[in-house]
């Protein structure tokens, strides 16, 4: 008997259409185990990458809407598509940005609330997720040897820093809120040169303009130097202009530096300018007793962007913003929506936290990170931690006695390891700027490379303020952990990839 | 023979930690299905939600953190309590939000991409998810008749928004990116009173300040008055300040007005103002041939927002924004980054589009969307929107007719309705400001009563600018595709609630 194919083409729809949903979802459980997408699952004869040209994938995937309804059998294919062509960030060897392989037990955190759909605004629609998000930006302030605090998760880093940007602002200048930029004083922020460009983005989004974003010269290292900070602040006063924001980086995204937060804060503390550390990618240190004095004088701070997706593994997105000072987070934001932040609920709103957000809609960020939080312990994530810088100055000492390999930095700053491969023909020879633009090509060609072979992915990139050409930047993950061998790895096949360049 | 515990615990941390994370993947799933969290899939018997205030449920669940690690058991029974205590959002009596249930192929989506933890920047570290991004954007702007243009997803509609407030004075004044408003022109902004909350919030941060935000009156039904506009404007004009923007709501949040885009447009047009349009809740009519027409005009506007996550019920979050206009996009929000953004690539990084956005890394949240789409076609997202808008016709009429009900507006413009519910004693009386302070108190009270019954959530709120008490607002979803028995269920629950008040 022929299925009647037409009649269900049109009844297909509300209800009927063709997928079993609950088959799927074991499906896709069990496409992500089999195919090894889990932290430290994978082969070793895995590709990171099974890299395709965009127009290329174009012709290998159906892409376009607006067709038929697909089935069952169609819908999982598309899914097994995207699993082939999709980079393996959870491969050891995917050391390309500064988030790599999550914790599965995180995962597990984010497809629980992913399934139970809500909003982080009112305790009304999440109870169960507002304590969870309470609890966990207590246990991270704790961290700060903050007496007490606020926080919030931002959907990112850079709105984090951005959350940073308008509190500095508001608490200058509260009526700002009401009354704009535009009757107030000439505002000017800092940053230094090897500040993530999300403060020049956010500079723009809240008016200030990035010519007011005031760039402080780094170290050697990458750090900050207070010196100059205070230099560019007096000047900015001079011309009657009103520094209110610092904006200073543990772990800057390419070099690692931590900058100084002691004297910066002492520096701010003296001209009463907001200090907001953009913690992002660094943060995570401060679980280490061993590293957590890279962020020494963290306790003096006003605000802190922590991204938790990063060192730590959870899954992204998963970015903190955190403050020092009570109740300018809601004063700031809210806008006591009646619709939403009803005074005349039946229970305790002080949890309706929603109104301290400049969103309305909020990802469940928090649970996921609560739950292998619970899972490893203050302990385990430490391990964790330390296990990524020892492996950094491990693979720095290594490169360090290999020719063909130069550091950027004599000694890493964070699990960011920096240097230049020097293919052979360029060895012993005179370091002239033609040299240096035959340098400028080995990275990009490399990594075109390991990208079509599949075998690696380090990002590279120039540093123009420091007239550094293009170098590859390793980034250690905590996750999967990594070892000695991974390290040696990396080094061998980047010879292997350019030993005829 | 006993266990070394003390053992265990010293050795947990990097790789020991005693989770089998396979299996808790695979519980997570069985707990999502056996639990019926599913749309579609409750039980007559379940409840919304089981309510526990925020102190109890702090005594009934082990928050904090910072103890020893959890085993797989305790790692488990924490997700079982989250389901527990968390709000079915699924449930067909979950009416209280502008989201609902989440397809469940596009849940299937979202396990999918979280499990393959990337951001979307780079076609270098998200290839497919890319070109599905790519897709999406596109597909949604056909809707609109707009002959090219340009789009990115957002985290929320609240962002979305704020992009259209950014874009529109980078389009009037692009020397804004580099020196801040503080030199430029007094801007001003438009809304209605209908207006959601995040344009005032994105007001307050984009540096205008919500003075600067100019109301403009809405007619009864809560359409903005395009006369009013205009009288706003030329005011704005002749007091030397520069109207750049003006947001249009289609489906505004609590009444559910359609502003007259149209008219708006002309009067925009007119004047050399950007039309943004707050399509967040609403703007799934346009799938709909039937309810499309209540976004005509749409072809004239400037940019629009698009939460696809509320009616059209793809998970949270998935909030597009769109603009006609092709490269604004990244011409304004652009920074070049050169460790991200290189030009040096070896594939064509016109999919690098990762610069366009405010944000670094960013969630994939079109591939979910991409995947539901291609499970139900147009047609099946159009039968879906039929047929919650045909249940609001049908609950409309229904409660028209039964005494003790009364609707706000005689006809819903959208999915959402409004109405109170007068109990018997205060029937037949004196309509006065004590009777309508005894109305107030009607809703809080049932609601209450809902919420502890666990049988339904509907959300109440005043709105003070036209004189409304507490009323019901009503939100009829698409999924779970609501049905003349649920609309009926909801009327007879809420007399037998408020019987006796
Ligand atoms: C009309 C309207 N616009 C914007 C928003 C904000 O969207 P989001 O919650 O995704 O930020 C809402 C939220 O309810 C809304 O109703
Ligand atoms: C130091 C630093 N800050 C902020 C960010 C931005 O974080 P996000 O990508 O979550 O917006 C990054 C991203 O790499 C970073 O390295």
């Amino acid at each position: 008997m022929e299925s009647p194919a037409t009649d269900k083409n049109t009844t297909m729809g509300v209800e009927n259409h063709q997928v079993n949903e609950e088959l799927l979802l074991k499906q896709i459980t069990e496409l992500v185990i089999n195919q090894r997408l889990l932290s430290g699952k994978t082969n070793a004869e895995d590709r990171v990458v099974n890299f395709v040209h965009p127009e290329d994938l174009k012709k290998l995937v159906h892409l376009s809407l607006g067709g038929n309804p697909l089935n069952h059998v169609q819908i999982l294919e598309l899914c097994k598509q995207a699993v082939e062509y999709s980079v393996k960030t959870n491969h050891p060897k995917f050391l390309n940005q500064l988030y790599h392989a999550c914790d599965p037990v995180g995962l597990a955190g984010a497809w629980l609330s992913e399934a139970l759909n809500t909003n982080l605004h009112t305790y009304e629609v999440a109870p169960f997720f507002m304590m969870v998000e309470y609890t966990v930006l207590a246990h991270l302030r704790s961290f700060f040897g903050w007496k007490d605090g606020d926080g919030i998760f931002a959907p990112g880093g850079s709105m984090a820093n951005m959350y940073g940007m308008v509190l500095a602002r508001f608490k200058k200048f509260p009526e700002v809120k009401t009354k704009g930029v535009g009757g107030i004083a000439e505002l000017v922020a800092f940053t230094s040169q090897e500040g993530h460009y999300s403060i020049a983005k956010a500079a723009h989004w809240i008016g200030l303009g990035t010519d007011n974003l005031i760039i402080v010269a780094s170290d050697s290292t990458g750090e900050m130097i207070p010196a100059e900070l205070e230099n560019k602040i007096v000047k900015a006063l001079e011309q009657k202009k009103v520094p209110f924001f610092v904006n200073a980086t543990a772990g800057t995204t390419v070099l690692g530096a931590y900058d100084p937060l002691e004297p910066l804060a002492l520096v701010c503390q003296k001209y009463g300018v907001w200090l907001h550390v953009d913690a992002a990618w660094g943060g995570a240190a401060i679980v280490s007793k061993k590293y957590r004095s890279l962020m020494h004088g963290i306790d003096l701070v006003d605000s802190v962007a922590w991204n938790l997706h990063k060192m730590l593994g959870a899954p992204l997105q998963c970015s903190a913003f955190l403050t020092k000072h009570e109740d300018i987070l809601h004063r700031c934001n809210s806008a006591s929506a009646t619709y939403l932040f009803q005074t005349d609920k039946f229970y305790d709103v002080s949890y309706d936290t929603g109104d301290k957000s400049v969103q309305c809609g909020r990802k469940i960020d928090a649970f996921k990170l609560w739950l292998m939080w619970k899972a490893r312990g203050d302990q385990g994530l430490e391990e964790m931690v330390d296990n990524a810088f020892e492996c950094a100055e491990y693979f720095s000492d290594q490169i360090s006695q290999r020719s063909g390999f130069r550091l950027v930095l004599s000694k890493p700053n964070c699990t960011n390891v920096c240097f230049w491969y020097i293919p052979r023909r360029l060895r012993n020879c005179q370091e002239s700027s033609e040299w240096w633009g035959e340098i400028s090509k080995v990275a990009p060609t490399i990594k075109k490379r390991m990208v079509e072979k599949g075998s690696l992915m380090i990002g590279y990139q120039p540093l123009p303020h420091k007239n550094l050409v293009n170098f590859f930047r390793l980034v250690i993950p905590c996750l999967p952990p990594p070892t000695h061998e991974d390290m040696n790895f990396v080094i061998d096949e980047i010879e292997r990839l350019g030993c005829d360049l």
